[in-house]
């Protein structure tokens, strides 16, 4: 082979070397780059959906807790609405037993509904409903209204409920309504 | 270019070419092998989330609805124990009534009871407790309990009530106590 001729074939080597480089170079930037965002990609999909699923993990156990609480709550205070309504059949009852009766039918009667009256206050303690002590106390406006004052005679302390015009029931720390009294000054 | 020197050109480019090649298949094995497992990787560890994410969205959607439900029930059914023990002293106030009175006294205190008793089964109805049909009704095992039969006469049908002992009450469907009867034959 000639110098020359060599040169000559060297050069077109190289040429081709060169284009395949190019070319490999293309293909790299075909293969390689797509792999790596690919890679990128999949990493962000996955984090998005852990995050996803811990957020759906805490709210499963935000919701276990709250339902809890407002299970709790719903039975706590059942009774509310029903022992509410009950108060002034307990106050007409206290009424009509505060009447004086004279003959053996009236008795009778009296007892029955003094029976009827125990009954009803033991079924509102058992639910929870007490009655608000309010006599001798001293005020709270949370549980107490003050419909009169009077001046503090005596050792009576200001203050100090000295009546109950109406008897307060409340349900467990809730107030179904506030005792109604008068209250030394 | 002679004919000869062409080939001989062509043949050392397929050369290079191949041994190019060659090296590009090298580089593509040194590369893709880890890239493809760790998208693999990545595909399988993104599917097992996703699955636990949809678990989890599916076990949200299904709490939500238990709690509903429970909610509901909870809330229909709530006066079910106050209500139950308030049975008997609507019976006590409807015997205490059935009491004859002579005096005035007796007839003030009776008209108390009544209104009473009126105000007591109109706080029952709303919380949903009412009484439940019984006198003239056909038997139903689900609602009354017979405790005693007579034989049908004239126009009554076998199996109909004819008279009511005790009055029975239900919360919405749910029986409270059952009716007490006497059933025809």
């Amino acid at each position: 082979m000639a110098k020359e001729k060599k040169q000559e074939v060297d050069e077109e080597i190289e040429e081709v070397k060169e284009s395949e480089n190019d070319s490999i170079e293309k293909e790299a930037e075909d293969i390689d780059i797509p792999e790596i965002s690919e890679v990128e990609e999949l990493t962000n999909k996955f984090n998005e959906m852990e995050d996803k699923f811990l957020r759906a993990r805490a709210e499963i156990a935000n919701m276990s807790n709250r339902n809890k609480n407002e299970r709790e709550q719903l039975v706590r205070y059942r009774s509310q609405d029903l022992g509410k309504k009950l108060l002034p059949a307990i106050d007409n009852l206290e009424r009509a037993l505060a009447t004086e009766v004279t003959d053996d039918h009236g008795t009778s009667l009296k007892k029955g509904v003094e029976m009827v009256l125990e009954s009803l206050t033991v079924a509102l303690k058992e639910e929870g409903i007490t009655e608000i002590e309010a006599e001798g106390k001293i005020f709270d406006p949370n549980l107490h209204q003050a419909v009169q004052t009077v001046p503090a005679e005596g050792d009576t302390k200001p203050e100090t409920i000295v009546n109950v015009l109406q008897k307060g029931y409340q349900l467990h720390d809730r107030v179904l309504r506030p005792a109604m009294v008068i209250v030394a000054q």
